[in-house]
């Protein structure tokens, strides 16, 4: 197929064929981060502005790499210290990001939808780098990728993700990846982190661990969001553990190829055991080599799309 | 004619002739940022520092962007986790960025003065990003390259300045380039903000409105500077919006081809409506992209000209 | 010699050819940045994280300033906004820089040691940019480097160290240089920031000033690290200054041809007054130079040993 987005906003939008198109350039991209010259000239003399209104040095990094690699120019713009402090709406910074010819905004935004209101105002490509509770996709992309590299497929795939769903935009991304491509996704996490209503969203949730993981080929572990959550929706991280943390034990129930999944930074001893993080089903260092190729992948085949600065258009 | 400053420093001292060379350089380099390569390489291999003493994440991009497209490498240095902190004087602080080969040092600080200080100290390049209430000449460079645009010619332009005159730079940096350049100046705001000393400078200077503005060519508002105003100068942000904001009923009331200008960030609703500051006679955005050609255009003709690191004299 | 050491941890570790195999190897970059492009391609594509746990905007412009040189690209990595913060561990950190195929971890941390660890867990080269208390190799090869370009030599030499010798990695690191290569090492200051188990490293130790710089041919000045000590190791400012501060006329006590170096930032009119500071036998600026030249000579060696990621062993 051939691209046609100007942005990556989310994954609930994309068709089937899209996220597979992403998938696909990625395994391409991933080869790179394996030589010694870790550079390819597609975005050379791009313009690359990674908008980080809500801080997060890991992700922020990863972009900025999968950018450098494609020989794009990056400026890192955090809220901090920007005019946004001063009272200017985001708006009016990204137009006048947008001003200086950035080709690219990448943005993370803790209120939902901000990519997409840019995505509206602006020639340039927007990425959403995470938006609120809403969606990650660059993250759900990475985690169908590692899935995919692993078992071959993710059609008729099981894949159980666990934890504080309801404030996990990683979550919906994975949920619509998966549901896309065919897999079934079971939910799991306390009552209060995994209402209900996402049966509507064609998920099995349940509360019960042991029914939720044993016959799952992959396990993806959510962190707990401390920051995120403003009032306690369970008694205590101890208890959290004692119920729903996976242990060598609880990996003993398990069917014997399971995939350990974690979008990081990992809490040891609270979502995961450090034995099961660092054990042989882990595939979380493999997730955050994967998050590069997939950048990659999404940076460029948005270049390629309609879009960027007016002169070009 | 042939460019020989070492620095760039103020606009008051500089030649009609030299105003002149920096806007004609920039016209050229203002065609660079709509390519999609937006790099050509006079500044390879050179290091240019942003030393930002005072903190604007809207300047330091325009000049990393300038730097970057010039092909140099560049290096942020700001106050906050630096040397200075640790009561190292400023001489110091930028002698060691000169020990460590950097051929610029973009500057803004506080005090005014600051960038000639340096300037006098160093071998490298000094670009002065803004000191204190002094000057900012690249903003008054942009300025002028916008109304020559727009215009055709400075000379004989009437040009009104709105605002906040006492503590600005960017009005002063306006002023002498301006005045060098034969446009007629008018300064209005409220008499704390625009005392009549400035009419020493050979300025009009009034506290009414519709006169300031009646027969304009441009109309350029600046930013009411909350953070550097020690004292409340006017009663309050409404009074000083319903006497000197500019409304769609008061631009009714200007020359059907005036510009509206702004520094920015912009105040909506303070010192402009929004719906003028989109507006058609807008070009506030036209000047951000327009500051980043006069940055790559200053850069490159000081290059050319005596400086640079002690061994290249 | 062939280098084939993976990582520069410390000096106490190295022999001293390969301690001269650096000294040589920067001689030849120090060339580089006196040249108007200042770049050469060994480490084009490879990727290099600044991992700067504790701060120092300095040292980790020196080192992003001598990868840039050697055309790698740079990702700067600060405890504050990190994953660090919200609990993940060093290693875990470390890790995930090396999933993202960073070749290069520069880490700087308060506790010894941190370094060493990382060696051992990372296939990526690690080198040391200052670990508590414990050793700064760079700049303990820096300062080598500029006493063996001033004197010619090192063997024989007479080098005195001053100050707060107890606090000091700077101090540590050049006593096992200076050491294996033949000088012979005085350290001097109050008797609490220097004790007398230095004696078993070998070293002269003194609190007589006059006594230990009479004969020195360097006389290296710490810096009173105010925000490292936790409790005050002596009166106050003032008297360490009239009992150990270099002036004029303590100068003149001192040999002809002294050097009079400083790791920087300098204190000036504590440690030493300014027209020392500022005199013909400071080499206090050549040492930030020759700094850049010995970083980009370590990244250039261990580029050329064994590690890197994975995929290249």
């Amino acid at each position: 197929m051939r691209w046609s987005r100007k942005d990556l906003l989310d994954l609930q939008s994309l068709s089937p064929e899209e996220i597979t198109a992403i998938l696909d350039t990625a395994r391409e991209f991933k080869a790179v981060g394996g030589r010694a010259i870790k550079k390819v000239p597609p975005l050379r003399g791009r313009t690359v502005v990674n908008l980080f209104v809500e801080p997060s040095t890991r992700t922020r990094i990863s972009f900025e790499l999968a950018a450098v690699r494609l020989s794009a120019d990056v400026i890192n713009f955090t809220a901090e210290a920007s005019s946004l402090k001063k009272g200017e709406t985001l708006k009016d910074t990204a137009k006048n990001l947008q001003a200086l010819r950035a080709d690219f905004i990448i943005i993370r935004h803790s209120a939902a939808g901000a990519p997409h209101f840019l995505a509206r105002v602006l020639d340039a490509h927007v990425v959403n780098a995470g938006d609120g509770a809403h969606e990650h996709p660059t993250q759900g992309l990475l985690d169908v990728f590692t899935m995919r590299e692993h078992k071959g497929r993710i059609a008729g795939l099981k894949v159980t993700i666990l934890g504080d769903i309801l404030y996990s935009r990683v979550a919906r991304s994975n949920i619509w990846a998966l549901q896309k491509l065919g897999a079934e996704v079971t939910l799991c996490g306390p009552p209060t982190l995994v209402p209900p209503i996402f049966r509507e969203m064609g998920c099995r949730v349940t509360a019960n661990l042991d029914d939720a993981v044993a016959d799952a080929d992959v396990v993806n572990l959510l962190r707990i969001q401390h920051e995120r959550q403003r009032q306690t929706m369970f008694p205590s991280l101890g208890e959290y553990t004692s119920l729903f943390g996976i242990t060598r034990d609880r990996l003993k129930k398990m069917k014997p190829d399971v995939l350990i999944m974690h979008p990081g930074p990992i809490n040891r001893g609270v979502e995961v055991e450090s034995d099961v993080a660092d054990g042989v089903h882990s595939v979380i260092l493999e997730q955050v080599t994967n998050g590069l190729a997939v950048r990659m992948a999404a940076l460029y085949l948005i270049n390629g799309a309609h879009g960027g600065t007016p002169e070009e258009n």
